[in-house]
Parts: C-alpha cells; structure tokens; sequence
C-alpha cells in the first residue's frame, strides 16, 4: 500500500526493481537520480557492502551528508565493508561523537555481540520517579538513540543494575521511582558472545533488543532484533553453501566477481577430487575380481551413490540440528543410536528395492547370466551394509569435527562423500568375494 | 546475568537445560515443580509444539490458566499445533473475545501473513491530538497489546490511513494532531502474501512491525519482527533438509518420532535410489568396454563423483540466491551463462590434476599400460565435460523447476544427482570410445 501520486522522476521502487542487473556505474548513475528523501531511504535499506560502493562513488563533496546519515552501529559495518585504505577517509567524514563510537566498535570482531551492538541505547537512574523518567525519555527520544522502548537502569560507574521496558514505565503508577518498575533480574549478553549465540538468547527470551556487557558488568552497548534477523539469514547461507561442498561465498550470488566464486568453488572440489582418487585406488585393488565379473562393475555408481546419500542425509540433519541448539556434544551417542537404526531400516528398504529390481529385470530380459540371484544377494547384503556405514559416519562426523572445534558445516560434506564412497567400494567387493567365490568369482 | 538467590528448588535453567532428554512425562513433572513464575516464564518461551504437549499433560483443571496466558496469535499456532480432535476442547477454555480472535486467525493459511500476525494493535484516529494520543495510548498500554510501538492510524471503517511510531508521537510539538505526524506512505502487507515474502518486506524496510491488510485495505492485524526471525529461522532449516536430500522434518531432530523420521527421509532415498539404477542400464550398454579395458571401470566413481559435487555447488547457490531473492526467474541466461564459465574453469581444473595424477602415478608404479596417456586424456576430457554438464545442469533445474511452479530445493538435489551420473557415464564413455578406439577398445 505505498499511494505515491504518478510522476515522472526514477522512483524507488524502479531502481530497487532493476537494482540486481545494474553495473556499479549505473547504479549510481540511478541513485543521483532519485529525489533526496527517497535517495535516503533506499541508501539506509541496503546493507554495508551497497553503501559502502555507493559511498566511495560519489563525488566526494557528497560523501559527507550520507555518511553522516548512518548510526554507529552501522557506520561501523559500512567501514568494516570498505578496502583498507579507504577506511579513514570515511571515518574521517564523521562528527567527532560517532568517530569516537565507530573506532570503539571496530575494536570487536564482526560476529561478535560487540560487533554488532549499538551504543546509543536510552539510560535511566534508578532513583528517578517514573514521571521523571518520561520526561526525561521524552528527550532522549529526539536524540538518535537505536530504541527507546528499551531503557536501561545504571549505577554511576555504568553498571547495568535493571531494564525497563517503556510501556511498563508507561503503564506505571507516576509516583513509583524507576528502581519499583525495573526488572533487575536481566538477561544480558557478554561482549565477546558469538552472533549465533546472541541469536539464540534472542529466540529464547522473545525481547526485541538485548544489552551488551564488557567482563566487569558495564554496559557497553545494545543489540537489537532486527540486526538477528540478517544474521540468522547469513548463518543460514553460509550453513547452506558449506553443506553444498564449496566456501561460503559471503556475497550475493549475481554480485561477487567470477574469479572469487570460482575461487570458492575449486579449492573444495579440488579436495573432494583428491579424496575421491581413493576410489580409483580401491577399484584398482579389485581389478581382478572386476575382470571376471564385470557384472559386479555395472552395480558400482548405484551402492556408492546411495551411501553417499544416506549419509547427506544425516550430515546435513546433525549440522542443522547443532547449528539450532537442538543437538549437543554430549547427545552423540543418542545421536549414533538413532542413526545406526535408521541406517539400517533405510539400507534394508533400498536392498530390497535393489534385489527386487534384478530379479524382475532378469526376467524380462536375461542380462545377468545363471548367477542373478547371487547378484541380486551381493546388492542386497552390500546395501545394508553400506548404507548403514554412510548414515552412520555421516551423523558421527560432525560431532567429532566440533569436539575437535572445526566448523560442523564446512567440513563434513567432503569427508562423507569420500569417507562412504571408499569404504562403500571395499564393502561391495568384500560382500561379493563372501557370496561369490566358487561360482562367478 | 541472571541474579537469582541460592535456593532449593528446580530452576528454570535447570529444566532447560535438561529439557530436550527428558520424557514427555519427565517434562509435565518438571514444569509442575517450577514456582508459578517461572513456570509462565518457560511456557511462554517455548514454541506452540512443546506449549501444546505442555498442555495437553496437565490435569483439567489447571489447563484454562495457561491457556489464557496466550496472546490470540500464539494461541493460534498452539491451537494448530494440537490434534484436531482436541482443538475444539482447548478453545473453551479461552475468553469469548480471544476465542473470537483465535477462529479468525485460525482461517488464515499457517505460512501466510494472516497466519501469523497478530490482531492486538494499537490504534488512533488521525483527528487527535498528540497529547490525547499519548494519554490514550497510556490506557492502551495496560492492555495486551502486540506492541504500542507502533500506532496505526484508522478511520471509521478500519481501513488503514498511516503508521506512527511511539517515538514519533513522543517527540512531537503536543499541539499538532495525529494526521500531522503519520506516515502515510506505509508499507503494509496483504493478509494472504507468503511468510517468505513477508521476511523479505521486514529485511528490507528494517521495521519493527507491518500492518497485515485484507484486500479492501481493512486492517485486519499486525506482524512483528520476533515472528519472522522463528520463520527466517524454519525457512532455512526446511531449505537445507531438502537440499539434504530428504522430506523437511518440520520437528526438532531428537523429537521426532523414529518412525516419522525414516518415513521422511526414506521416501527420497527410495526416489534416488530409483533414479540411480538408470546407472546400472547406463554402465551395462558399455559392459563391452569395460570388459575389453577394465581400466576403464577403475574411474568411473571419480567421474561421477565430481559431476556430482559441481552440480550440487551450482544448484545450492542457484537455490538460497532465489530464496533470497537475489536470483529470479528471469535472471536464468546469466545464470547459465555465468555457469558454464564457471563449469569449464573447474572442469579444466580437475581435469588437470586427474591427467597429472596418472602420469605421475604412472612413472612411480606402472598400473595403467603403455596406452597411459590415452587414459590420462579420456580422464581430462570427460572431466571437462561431465563438470561443466553437471554444473549447468544443477545451475539451471531450479529455474526450470520454479517455472513449473515446483519448490526448486525440494526436486533440485535428487534430479541433479541422477541427471549428472547418468549422463557422466554416457559422457565418459563416448570420450573413451573416440580416444581409444583402435588401441585399447
């Protein structure tokens, strides 16, 4: 519902529409062209990396009022986005107050709670009345504070001692002083707490804004909810391009350059392609075996495969359940229980699809010569196996890479994949030598 | 900095931090050892799955308290999370007004805008003036309102007129009246959008909360920011299960049922499987090959593996960039033109280091025959090829799969891998047929 009458200029809409496809020189060719108001709205809706390119292309007579626009926090990650040597020249744009705010934040690192929390939070003492407070807040509100539905009580050295939300102040009999109203027992978050974790205090507790404490207590700053909203989405990414088997890109797909993404791609499939020669190796181990049976080698896309997705399939489930919370170290056995049970309800399922499929295809058509049945056996008693080892190793790596403090996300997928298509290879041949010796071996 | 006094008995900390191993009969007996507090203090933290079992568990008689604890919203979802031979029974225990608020809700689509907001707002008419809005809002404020945050302006038949911030109102002159201080240019959204695109109106305006209207511009309810970090959050876990190649749980991993969970990952596992015996056809048409070179068979795996891992890379990015919405439908040509750069430029690379490997391999131990160098080129050109096939082909489905208005991460994974190692095996064969006619076919 934006009614906006119909007019002629570039609106907001056009440019953020066609925004994506855009060269950097266009892009800000579009943005010189939107009128003020709406040029300040679309550069504060995009995130650091837009504004920090926007920023250094403008003539630098410019630069000023829009990075003035931006509270710390942000202005912050906008330098945190710019090239090493373009940093102090945008610092140095910044009233002497947010400059001095800015180097103080950059001191954090940016996943961390320090990284993104603001300093401009609304503060209150406790021995204030609760008009006082309000009128007092009624102030602060004109100033450029993140929230002021959220205030904080401190004591004289910035102790955090309480918070109180506004509308309970609101609601608050007047004669109360701040201390009455303020719930003391606060859920605060350190400093140094990773963004992932900060965003689970969030998910718990369901506060809008949460406050920021240095190890003696101090208040620091405030993060706020919408800050976790990016977060959880970039986790959420990064989670999903490590489990697709390359580096998190850490830039929107269409916007980073050929080679960087390339990049990010090939030193990952590189590794799976060194680990996957293993497979060559072992296929070399039972080249004999191969020669007299070359039945046995039309079988071998199907067994690996279905180990390696069995074994996606719990990687991929693990990981996102810790990446939650939901899963813990110590839960690795409960974890690894469940798993060799559905590994092999899952095999035992795939097996007799297998089995069934080359007893009715020997029937059809006679391909696999006298000895189908001890083929169909070999599949079945080779699908068990393998597709329980792939489920298996899949949920227990992930634990093992944590309890060794490497990413979950970033290393399991490579390592199943390897993992289960090598020993998949052993254990098919080794089941065929059991069933087969004597007759077709 | 949770400041609790010593004491005896059961905290809140505790039981969470037990929760997620105890029995569902563990779980009533703890939460009914909590002092009333903080037993409010856990229902309200967690999500309407556990509220439901919660509640399903008390005796009779002590359920109306804490169903009535619930804003209309939540009791919603707590609603929908019940068996629907209980809902009914539930809903008797709420108040006239809520239980008329919770059917409303509960006619709306779960994943729509009007499933998930709230129809607790505060609201003004645009003739007050500042000061009695604020002392007008100071009345709502006791209310249970979603937030007072945010004050929508509306006129005599509910249709929406503007939004202002509580801050806004708080700094104004008290002589000027509602109408002066709104923005009526307010972004809102309709009751049955999609929650993916209502996250995305959120990530993009950087708002607390939206204004859900029906299609008549009637403000039906609100949407708040804590809400959509819980839907940022599923989207992404149901996103990377079925990029993971199974059915999304939709339950935390260790809650699920054992038998649920097999079920939904055992349905694709079983479709996959299918899908990958048209491997087993594939190899048998060129078990003549095999049988005259069985060198040959000794690669297949790392052919297949690597068209595999390239095409699962391109279709993860092509998937979170549209779930995003960096990506669109018609953005496919340079997609695919992006993507067949990138193909080739891995696929040369692997190519490569596979050739190498046999050479070198070769000159320490000579395993592959004088025709090594004809092998080491058929490994090069069906790298090159299968890489730059699978990662066009899993840069493209999603396209095609959206276009078919199919959910492109639920397909894309399965339809990729079957896809990549069946058409490999063709590609690797053919390029061996033409090397090595002559020699060793």
């Amino acid at each position: 519902m934006a009614e906006t009458e119909p007019r002629e200029a570039l609106t907001l809409e056009d440019l953020a529409d066609v925004w994506h496809v855009l060269s950097p020189e266009d892009r800000v060719a579009g943005f010189r062209l939107l009128p003020r108001s709406e040029a300040e709205e679309f550069f504060l809706s995009h995130d650091a990396r837009d504004q920090a390119a926007l920023l250094r292309a403008l003539p630098p007579e410019e630069q000023r009022s829009w990075a003035r626009l931006l509270a710390p926090d942000d202005a912050a990650d906008l330098v945190q986005a710019l090239p090493p040597e373009a940093r102090e020249h945008v610092l140095g744009l910044l009233d002497d107050q947010t400059r001095r705010e800015v180097r103080a934040l950059l001191a954090y690192a940016e996943d961390d709670a320090g990284g993104l929390m603001s300093p401009r939070y609304a503060r209150l003492r406790p021995d204030m009345s609760v008009d006082e407070a309000i009128t007092y807040l009624r102030r602060q509100a004109r100033e450029r504070l993140e929230t002021i539905y959220y205030v904080y009580v401190l004591d004289e050295s910035q102790r955090l001692l309480g918070v109180v939300s506004f509308r309970d102040l609101f609601a608050a009999p007047p004669g109360k002083v701040v201390r009455d109203v303020m719930h003391a027992d606060t859920v605060a978050v350190r400093d140094d707490m990773d963004q992932e974790a900060v965003g689970r205090v969030f998910r718990e507790t369901g506060y809008l804004a949460l406050p920021v404490l240095d190890a003696e207590g101090h208040l620091k700053g405030i993060v706020t909810l919408d800050d976790i909203v990016d977060v959880v989405e970039e986790e959420a990414t990064e989670d999903i391009q490590k489990l697709g088997g390359m580096e998190a890109l850490g830039a929107p797909y269409l916007q980073i350059g050929f080679r960087r993404m390339v990049g990010k791609r090939a030193g990952w499939l590189a590794a799976l392609f060194l680990g996957e020669m293993l497979t060559a190796t072992a296929m070399a181990r039972f080249e004999d075996e191969i020669a007299r049976a070359v039945v046995l080698a039309l079988f071998v896309p199907l067994i690996i495969s279905s180990g390696g997705n069995s074994g996606s399939q719990a990687t991929t489930l693990v990981i996102r359940a810790m990446a939650l919370g939901e899963v813990r170290l110590r839960d690795w056995w409960r974890v690894a229980r469940r798993e060799i049970g559905a590994g092999l309800a899952l095999g035992t399922t795939l097996g007799s699809i297998g089995f069934l499929r080359i007893v009715i295809w020997q029937a059809v058509r006679p391909v696999y010569g006298p000895h189908y049945l001890l083929v169909a056996s070999t599949v079945f008693c080779s699908l068990v196996g393998v597709v329980t080892f792939g489920t298996l190793a899949g949920s227990l790596l992930p634990f093992l890479l944590r309890a060794l403090k490497l990413d979950p996300a970033s290393a399991s997928a490579p390592f199943v994949a390897t993992l289960v298509d090598v020993t998949g290879l052993v254990i098919y041949f080794t089941t065929a030598s059991a069933i087969m010796t004597g007759t077709l071996l």
